[in-house]
């Protein structure tokens, strides 16, 4: 990407959501992975990641909840239901978000066939080949079943590693924003002992993010305080008045 | 509860909604833990939890997927928000959405009050006691300020301990359903080689749900089968096709 082009992106800002599909992450039986980490690189990417929605391995609700969110953000990018079981429907749910074909993908077929022994590639791995009408692969490095982009929808399978890697096929493809910076101020007291002056903070402070976030640590309340901007004088200027803040309300103490 | 109320309870479907709300979550900067926690124990409970949302601190977006998923499902559970700083929006949200006033409440100073030591109730402490009109209060064992039910929503603290708690306090309070019951067949294979003789067995056994759940350990790849149902004799017939076809595929391999 030339240096231009980053300077014209970064006057924009852009959006995600992310779709978690499957049944057992609602049981609770498997514990999502996958919000953190697509979090956490969405933000390095300078990617806002807007909503997050966990749906059941059912039709109907895949595909209200991919025409919802494809239409509210730049992006979507969904994980989970793209593997060979009967109860991996994201695809076919998918194809008819959008109202599409859904068929074998030779180019899915050829990248399986090259990948099997002779023999080895069985209707149920074939099964990993139906694609819809009109979207790209995504490359899958770890076990070669891929993803495949439809519209600004980015369908990703639901093993963490499998979906690390379809990211990173997938990250210089996007359209990132002006990144969004941040700095944290440890604070070793309730966070009621610091709002007022946060408060305050904050209203003087347009442009910038304060978010205050308890938690207990061995049963002692402790509060990391988040400063966010887009804007780095901005964002140090805030900064400091936070840690002056918290300084001040330790002393007090 | 009597043996009569839970034989009653039983015969119906109770649904759930859970809305996590904080941009801490979506920017990755805290790994959510109440997503899977909520949903293990509401699958314990008989309560199906039916999706799941991540929404910032942005109160348009809060009263709107509220007032959305306490349409659609029997109870609605939120996380996050009701701390004392400017950035915990939720109950003010809470209000809107159920278009009711809200005011400190005599109930919630009370508590704290008589939690906190003389003086110590400041101006931003006393922001928690914040309940909309019409609300019951829900017990917080650990840091005391409250959380509070409304209608179908119940909003509880984002700290994983104290919503934990707050969920142990409404627990009791909850219509509960028949139990779904799961048994899992491990299978040291790619769920491919499994996924015709699966597809089969669910297609024989309605009133049985089969999930197919690949994983990678140290590159290898594991299936774990789950088998699941409300009626326990229809769970161990299909668990056993499904053991059944796993022993054969492993022979066969």
């Amino acid at each position: 990407m030339s240096k231009d082009q980053t300077a014209e992106q970064g006057q924009e800002t852009v959006t995600a959501g992310f779709l978690v599909i499957g049944d057992e992450i609602l049981s609770g039986r498997t514990k999502d992975k996958n919000i953190g980490y697509l979090a956490e690189y969405l933000t390095e990417l300078g990617i806002d990641l807007a909503e997050v929605r966990v749906v059941p391995d059912v039709e109907e609700r895949i595909v209200e909840a991919v025409n919802d969110l494809r239409a509210r953000y730049t992006y979507v990018f969904t994980s989970g239901g793209i593997g060979p079981t009967h109860d991996d429907i994201t695809a076919d749910a998918i194809a008819k978000a959008f109202g599409v074909d859904i068929d074998f993908d030779p180019r899915a077929v050829a990248i399986l066939k090259n990948f099997y022994p002779e023999g080895q590639l069985t209707e149920a791995r074939l099964k990993m080949t139906r694609i819809p009408e009109g979207a790209d692969l995504i490359e899958n490095a770890v076990s070669k079943a891929p993803g495949f982009r439809i519209g600004n929808v980015h369908v990703m399978a639901g093993i963490p590693s499998i979906m690390q890697a379809m990211l990173d096929a997938i990250a210089p493809t996007l359209r990132t924003g002006r990144k969004m910076l941040s700095r944290t101020v440890n604070a070793d007291l309730p966070e009621s002992r610091i709002a007022g002056a946060l408060k305050d903070i904050q209203d003087a402070h347009p442009g910038v993010m304060i978010g205050s976030y308890p938690r207990s640590i061995d049963g002692r309340f402790n509060t990391q305080v988040v400063v966010r901007s887009r804007d780095e004088e901005l964002l140090t200027r805030a900064t400091g008045a936070v840690a002056d803040a918290v300084a001040a309300a330790v002393k007090s103490e």
